[in-house]
């Protein structure tokens, strides 16, 4: 069956559909509340953050057809705030209700290997890379590589998860081991200089636009700080905001795209590998809840309604910093910051390396 | 028996419930969700625009005991969103959890005349009045009056509701019929240059923060647009704000309160003069949230769960325009426009003057 789809735009009143429910799926309703939107969120857990914002709720499994179809047909048009939805289950919505982004864009994320494919075929540098099914596979793929790698497995990889460092002395029966001896790839590790992100919004009449980039930093394989601005060459920042708008024209791409870069450390040259890409709202656009007058999530809400994109200027530069675990304690004093806003999404707990809010400084010239 | 009272703070996860379920009600659940602390909206409109964006709801009338008690046992702290909370409810739900702000800035907000004493008595000018139980009290104060006057119920009245022009050819039986003979008041017409109101949020140890001034237009009794920054000179804004906050220390007050003023056209000498007070968020507060990184809905919510007060600075000039009743449909071109924030708050219907959205225009200094 061909798509559905959806080309006049969706008039308040109407409901957007979100498969997933975490805290970009709570921070997207948040958004289309603000613009008269209704949310129905599809999340198999109970205690999802997104429902106490959202109209309506559906927790069920993404296996569960039946109520995989109710939800769709409750629904004006449909998204999903993670990209590793069963393709079967957006399969299934989207003959019923409009789904942005498109299957492509879902497809093409959740697997590494395809994805790096994509890239090339689109004259988009990637990190070298080797497919890696069993160990003779990785043996050889270091070899080739020469030097140090990540193991990542192609699917369902996030957060640092999925992944480990292979390098001359690593036991590579056990490094295959600890990810379960899942399809994989050796991927060479790049010798970066920092690393950055394009965030975009494009709509269904292929007009795209393109955040400020921000400067990000990672530990562990999970996102700690978004610096706006990046410090990039405007040549670099241009580069990288020209491949993140060619990656979402060869998507025919709807909806907040988010492409995340490493600038490497020649200083001669520098130059963009693109680390991999995410068809969602993002986490290094969080800062633009606070320092732009239209944030990524209401852009992704315009995109996909087919309601006239909203500027992605920004008035103030900006911080953006995770707050992972048992950080969140000192919810307090982070409170009580004049500079900084402060978002938390509501979760119980505070494992470690978990998200359960964020705070963006604001360099705020005040009148 | 004496009222409950919050003094530690109350951390991410707790309840908040909030009388009266309209766009102010709306706007502070969302406020709160992104502080991490849950919703409980009373309200006995089945179509109230908070309920979806809340953590909880409870459609009961406001004389209804049983349903206010399991409302106030469900709740942590409660709030409300508009000023003619009866008394008794209030009372009640006060008995079991800490309400903010208190009963007195409930009681005196609710009678002009009781209101108008109160500032008299802290030495704030107001307009001449004189109260009205029949016509026959109405024809003395026009006498005393002796030029054109507002007659308004001293009760339930807001934008334009409950008021009516007294000139010296009005028929003064008919005037006093039409607001249903209830108990009011003739106020002396002031010759006025503006409109203003300070919008500030006090915390329980008596710290207050003032947003910048707005100056206010009304049509028909209701609010039209806010413009930010008001023109008026830095000696009127002082005195302004100082007015503001000692009304607000002698209500004890804890939250956000706004005060309307009047400011005379002396060209020498130009006087304040307080139209009213309001004991909540308030409509000519609105352009917070788009001009300000902590607006009032969320200082709000800071100042009554004892958490650190924000910051009151703003970044933006703004301009606020409230969408009125058929404005609403003009949805479309109003959110192409590039430097302005829409807010819809999802309600049924666009009769004529309904308040169903606004729009802040920002002057983005980008960067």
């Amino acid at each position: 069956m061909t798509p559905a789809s959806l080309t006049p735009p969706l008039s308040p009143g109407h409901t957007i559909g979100i498969l997933g429910g975490g805290q970009l799926g709570r921070m997207l309703a948040l958004a289309a509340a603000r613009l008269g939107l209704h949310t129905h969120i599809y999340c198999p857990n109970e205690q999802a953050p997104a429902f106490e914002v959202a109209h309506s709720k559906t927790i069920a499994a993404f296996d569960d057809d039946a109520a995989l179809k109710r939800f769709a047909n409750s629904c004006d048009v449909i998204t999903f705030e993670f990209e590793n939805i069963p393709l079967q289950a957006a399969d299934l919505v989207a003959e019923i209700t409009p789904l942005y982004p498109t299957r492509k864009a879902l497809e093409l994320s959740q697997d590494r290997g395809i994805e790096k494919n994509f890239l090339t075929d689109l004259g988009i540098k990637v990190a070298d890379w080797w497919p890696v099914e069993n160990t003779a596979d990785l043996e050889n793929a270091r070899k080739a590589c020469g030097g140090p790698g990540l193991l990542k497995t192609r699917r369902l990889g996030y957060d640092g998860k999925g992944q480990t460092a292979i390098g001359p002395d690593t036991d590579l029966s056990d490094a295959f081991a600890q990810l379960g001896e899942q399809p994989s790839i050796l991927e060479k590790m790049i010798s970066f200089d920092r690393e950055i992100s394009v965030v975009l919004v494009r709509n269904h009449q292929g007009h795209a636009n393109c955040y400020d980039i921000p400067r990000n930093q990672h530990k562990d394989g999970i996102l700690r700080q978004s610096t706006i601005p990046s410090g990039l060459s405007d040549d670099l920042e241009k580069k990288a905001h020209e491949a993140a708008i060619a990656i979402a024209r060869a998507l025919d791409y709807r909806g907040v795209l988010a492409v995340e870069f490493f600038v490497t450390n020649d200083t001669e040259n520098p130059q963009l590998i693109v680390n991999e890409f995410a068809p969602r709202v993002h986490n290094t656009g969080h800062w633009t809840l606070d320092a732009c007058l239209c944030d990524q999530f209401e852009n992704h809400i315009r995109a996909i309604t087919g309601w006239p994109l909203g500027t992605t200027n920004r008035h103030s530069d900006a911080k953006m910093t995770n707050l992972l675990g048992a950080s969140i304690l000192e919810w307090e004093s982070l409170a009580g910051q004049q500079d900084a806003a402060l978002h938390l999404y509501g979760k119980q707990g505070s494992e470690a390396g978990r998200k359960l809010g964020h705070m963006t400084q604001i360099s705020l010239k005040t009148l």
